[in-house]
Order: structure tokens, then sequence, then C-alpha cells
């Protein structure tokens, strides 16, 4: 028998547990499933136990226990159970991004013979390697690849959305809060790109995705160091980027603009109660009058235009005291938007993705577009949870198969990892469709 | 024979070694000034020795021949200082804002019986003790104060100006660089502001100090902490703000919209020559055609306005080649900015500070305002070196000689510092002008 430990069963952790669990006996695993709220198992196969990552020694009897180890957890402790990891020889994975600390591992891994996978959800996951196989393919065919563009977004299904902003939370709200505050790094036609913070949701792209509409897209972080990892060096254009529906991002950019993303210093409770309005009054340049007509001139927007309309709908004129004591304006904006963006019970969600490239083959210019649409059943089987904890539990299976050998710290750019992931992922309907076109300059 | 320990010898230390070695052989001191850079001795009471802060050893060995320790080291050494004085029980002093460890040590130095005098320079430091002169005649004649402003500026004496920015580097230039990338906290008429760093050069107020013409103001860090320190609560406005020259911060601005004064990532030195040009062409949005309209059509300015003029003196379009292996936008853009705004030999700089004061007594609403104005002699005897220097000097003596005696964190708002030290501070020409009108609503 093969020991599972996942660590971290959050929202996200759904679809995941229901594949490892479908494939716990077939595979003869046994998934013990770590966390806060360990919750109660119901699968034979099923181990929950309740799990404290601060407790060093819990931490490092669990993994020796394990043969693979799946983080679930915040992104800031997947280092110290890597570090476990390679001390006992166990595989490690996440979802998450290889972060410095995950990178340093890279030799004493490889020496130990442990793979650390990250990358391994959606965005960053799916991307890669269904970018990967796109890229391969043109390579093998002789194609010359000038433009990468990518973007994913975590977003609602037509027939759920009833709100202005067209937008609900099926992922970590303080990351949709605290998203691109660190400058955005891209490659646009030969020229590198620097987009900071305050300027990131100014000008978002309109993008086409055949068959679902029109979509916004934005700069998401360093795509600079993907040219290596996708092996795409000389590249004209290289980008990575977030969808959004069209005219998010500007009422977004209301609450950078204002300050109200600010997650570095606290606002106390005073003696006077604070409301969503004394907190907009007080990030608003000195004035008097209605709330609403300054923030509209302050802005520059038409009272009854759209971007007052998302803003007015999220009640940030409301003057009712808010219960805190001390918090950032991120976490006050989270804590209004977790109320206003929460999904319902039976809502839909859908993941939407699109690859672009552009490569020159046999003297011709072609251009490649292949999209990925998936849609949840309701709010805890969600589009997100499902893209995000398929790939998971499919490379945990083929770890534990033996089926990927490579060792060190990894993103899923190369073959022994993306084509069986994605060819199981076709099965469970989350498959690519792709266009051919010319292009002419 | 006292012994004072002065850490740290950069370009704001001439004033306060001046001021040290003249009073050494009256008050039997000897100074130890340690530095990376030592330089060498000129004073029979003078030791100069090299000083490495990293070496603990040596540091606990030269705070136990102390009795005063004096810092100008950079600020994030201060609280490694100030424990080895608690250690040994010496008092210890600087001219920087208490930062948090600092203040954690407030009842370590209080039970041991020694004083940490911070924010002991120009500003904060003379604007806290002259601030404090003005409330305290204000309590004393029964005026209760509503609106308290302080403005202080590190400037340039109008005979040395010959630039656009009418500035030039008197102080640590990577503060320059960095200033205000917190948000800026202050009360306005009653209301909690915060404006965030992409905010805070946009709407710079204008100040006439009298005599010497107008001032821009833009708020400097955290006012609101001041309001309890000053003895003010229940006060309507309270900012304090620093000054630059009219259109010095809507040019500034321009570099904090670009994102050059970033100092979170690193430019790596690709294979290309990287210039300012081409900087610049990577802060601004995709385009061709020339750099200098581009720029003017992103920051929607006249190509041959004000901020433009400003923007083409600094050489910002230059594409020579810049040498260097990688480093932030903020630290290149430092290296610019310490071509062209160093001083000369001969210019003289400028200090200038402001305090403006509203209260009402015997029913009736009066403003004071008390104005400062310190002229440098040349690019070594500068004013920002005297205002900052001799405070902290002045305010070793009075330590020494018994004559400061409270214990624990301080700043110069208690009677006992700011008395003896304005007074002082008088005989070196450094003295305010005060102003008294009536306020009609």
């Amino acid at each position: 028998m093969k020991h599972i430990l996942l660590a971290g069963s959050g929202r996200s952790a759904a679809a995941l547990i229901h594949y490892l669990l479908e494939n716990a006996l077939q595979e003869d695993w046994e998934i013990t499933i770590a966390d806060i709220h360990p919750g109660s198992s119901v699968h034979p196969r099923e181990r929950r136990i309740l799990f404290d990552v601060t407790d060093e020694f819990q931490c490092s009897r669990e993994t020796q226990r394990a043969d693979l180890v799946i983080s679930l957890l915040p992104a800031s402790f997947h280092s110290r159970m890597a570090v476990d990891c390679i001390r006992y020889k166990k595989h490690f994975l996440t979802a998450s991004y290889v972060s410095e600390e995950i990178r340093a591992l890279d030799t004493a891994a490889r020496e130990g013979g442990v793979l650390l996978l990250n990358e391994m959800g959606l965005d960053p996951g799916i991307d890669h390697m269904s970018a990967m196989a796109m890229i391969d393919a043109i390579k093998t065919e002789g194609g010359k690849i000038h433009s990468f563009k990518s973007y994913t977004g975590g977003l609602i299904a037509p027939e759920s959305v009833d709100n202005p902003w067209e937008y609900k939370f099926t992922w970590n709200p303080r990351n949709v809060v605290l998203a691109g505050q660190a400058t955005a790094h891209y490659m646009g036609s030969n020229q590198l790109k620097y987009v900071p913070y305050h300027r990131l949701f100014k000008n978002p792209e309109l993008i086409h995705v055949e068959g679902i509409g029109l979509f916004e897209g934005y700069p998401n972080r360093d795509s600079l160091q993907y040219i290596q990892a996708y092996g795409l060096e000389n590249i004209e254009t290289m980008l990575r980027g977030t969808f959004r529906m069209p005219g998010y991002c500007k009422a977004w950019d209301v609450f950078v603009q204002l300050g109200w993303t600010d997650d570095s210093f606290k606002i106390k409770k005073s003696d006077e109660k604070i409301s969503y309005a004394t907190m907009l009054n007080s990030f608003l340049p000195e004035g008097t009058g209605p709330l609403e007509l300054r923030l509209s001139n302050f802005l520059g927007e038409d009272i009854d235009g759209p971007i007052m309309e998302k803003l007015k709908w999220l009640d940030i004129f409301n003057e009712e005291e808010i219960l805190f004591t001390e918090a950032s304006p991120a976490a006050l904006l989270q804590l209004l938007l977790e109320r206003k963006w929460a999904l319902k019970a039976t809502d839909k969600d859908r993941t939407v993705m699109q690859h672009q490239i552009e490569y020159t083959i046999n003297g011709k210019k072609q251009k490649k577009t292949s999209s990925l649409t998936v849609t949840g059943s309701d709010a805890v089987n969600t589009a997100m949870a499902k893209t995000v904890g398929l790939p998971l539990g499919i490379a945990a299976k083929l770890i534990l198969q033996n089926k990927i050998r490579v060792c060190g710290v990894h993103i899923p750019t190369i073959k022994e990892i993306y084509v069986p992931v994605l060819e199981e992922l076709e099965k469970h309907e989350i498959a690519f469709i792709e266009k051919e076109e010319d292009v002419t300059d």
C-alpha cells in the first residue's frame, strides 16, 4: 500500500480528494487528509487527522509515514514541508508557484532522488502543460515561434451571473484582493515591459474566446521567467495574463487608486464608528458633499455610469459600523467582497484559458489558438476545484506508479509529465479546442 | 573624562563632529568617531577607529568604553546598538524615527536608567522641539488648538539654484528616491486621511513662507502618531509635511507613475545594453515613435512644458549604456540623480521649516506661524548637516551634564529637553520667526 499525505483541505481540495479516493482501492492507496478542520472520513482508505503545520514533530512523523506529500497549505508553508520530504526521501507536489526557498532545494532534491513538483494546478499548471504541448508540436514541425500569449480566468458561468461585476470568488479571496501588487514583467514586441501595480488594471486587452465571447486580460506577475522554462529564447512577445469579464478591470482599478487594496498598514478601531463610507472618505481628497458625487468626481466617471454602478452594488457607501478591531484596508475590502461575491449553492463557475502562439513555418506566418472552458456543477464542485485538483491527483498517481521519474524541483513543462497528465485530463473533459489560421502582416 | 562614541560619520556628521570637538576640552570629553571610512584625527580629544557594526564584539567593547553613544548609522542598525546601550547602561542618541524595535526597548531602558533619545535632528527633531514650545505656550495662555500643520524641506539656497528642479541632494539620496512609499496618514478637518504613494505627489499644497516665498508641501509619513506625542488629542487637523520648490512634486510624480521608484525587484543586465532610454521604454505602454513624444503623450503634458523640461534636463532619454549588473529601478534612478543633483563645492543649501497653528483663545480664533530658514556655507558645511548635527551635539552635552535626566525611549517633546536645546540653537543662529494673526472664518 502507498500512503499519500494531503496537507490542507480547504475549498480547493474537493475535486482532488474525490479523485484520490476514487482511485484509492484500485491503486492500493491510503489517503491521509491533514487539516486544522479535518472533517470526518467516509471512505475506507481515508484517514482524517487534525494537523498543525507549525508542529514540527507531527509534520515529520506524517511525512515519514507517507510516500508522497501534496500540499494545499498557504504557499509560505511549502518549503518547510519540502525540507522534510527531502530528509525522508518522499516526493512533494503543490499547485503553487516555485518560491525562492523551493528553488534553493533543487540540488538537495536531485541528490536525494526526490521530486518537488510545483505549479501543478490550473494556472499555473494546466496552462504550462497545454502550452508546452503546442510549443513542442510546433517546434517538431519546424516552426519558429515569435509570440506567445496565454490567459486564464476563474470566472462565473453566464447562467450564474447576477451582479454587475460578473464576478464571484471561486478561489482564495485574499489572493484576488492582493493580486498584482508586484510589478508585472513581460516581453512585448521585443521590448521588456514593466507595469507597476497602480497601472496594471488601467488598460486591459480585449480578447475574444471562440464560442464564449469577449474577455479582458491583464498581465500576470513575471512572464519573463517562462521564456526559458518554455524554451522560447529570443521570442518577441511573451505574456501570461489573467482573464476578467469586460468592465471589471477599470472598476477594480478604483480600489487600487483609492488605496483600498493596501495591506501594509492597519486601520485601528477608533472611538468613532468606522463604516465603508467613513473609510471611503478617508481615502478621498478632502472635500464636502455627498460621497457618491465626490467619488465620481475623483474618478472622472459618470455618477450613473457602469463603474459607479459596480461600486454602488458593492455597498461601499454603506454607513453601518464595520465590526473589527484592527485590519488593513485590503482586509476590510475583502470582508465586504466576501459578502457580496459569495457563490450561492447552485452557482456554476467557469474557468477559461486561451493560448495564442504566432510562428513561422515554411516561410509562412501562422497563428494557433487553443482554448479551454470548464464549467462547474455547483458551489462545491467548482470548475476551479476540478481544474486545480485533477492535475494534482493525476500527477500523484503517475508519480506513485513510477511513470514520472524525474528528480529535483520541476514545473510540468517536460513531456514525461505533461503528456500523460493531459491525456487523462481529456478523459475528464478537460480538453482544449485548437484553431489555426494564416497571419497576414 | 566622559567618552562619546559616534557611530557613523557620513556627510551628515560634519557639523556634529565640529560641535563635539569644539566642546571637548571644556567639557572634558573624548570623542571616538567610528566608521567604515574613519578618516584621521585632527584634534587631541578625537579618536578615529575603523568600525564594523556587524562585529558584535567590537560594538559591545566600544559601547562599554563610552558614556554616551550617538548613532548616525543607517536606521536598521540602531536597535542592535541600543540593546548594547541598555546592557551596559549607556545613553543613546539618534536623529532617526523611533522604530518598532526601539519602542519595544522602553521598559528595559527605563528599568536600567538609560535614555534612548530619538528624532533629535532637524525633521524629526527641531520640528518637534519648536512645535512643542509653541503648543505649550498656547496651552499655558489658555488657548485651545484646532489645527497643527508643519512642513520641513532640505532645499537649495536661491543663489545656488541652477537646474529646473531647483533641487539637489543635501541628504541621503536613497531616502529621497524612496520617500513616501508607505501610505501617508494625517487628520484633515476632523477626517482621517490616507494618501497612497501613487497619489502623494499629485496635489501638493502651496504654502507661503514669509520673506522667502512659495513652497509645495506634501504629507510626510504618519502624522497621526504625533497627535498624542504633542498632546493634541481631539485636534481637527494634524499634518506633518515635506517642502519642495513649486513644480517639483508633479515632476517627481512622473517617476512614481512610471514605476522608476520601485525598489522591490531587480533589473538584470541582459545581453542588450540598457540605457535610461531603454529603461524608460520598458515602463511606457507599448508603442512606437520618439520616446519624448511617447512620454509626453503618456503624461498628458506639453512636450515643451515645465515637467518635460525637468525630465529632459535629467537626461532620461540618454541612450548611453548604464554600467551595472543588477539593480532596482529605484537604484538606477538614484544613480542618474546623484550625477545631476550633486552639490557643487560652493553650493549653498537651505533648510526651511514652518509651523502653522490655529487655536481659540478668549473666544477668538488666532493663527500663529513660526518659520525657520537656515542657509549653508558650502557643500560640506551645509544647513542640513548643521540643523541635524547641532541638536544632537547639544543634547549630548546636556545628557552628559546631567541636565537631561529622563530615562526610557523619548523624542524631544518634553520641556526638560526642548527648552535648553532650543536656547542653545538660538545662539547658533537657528532661530524661528513667529507671526500672529486673527483668523476670520
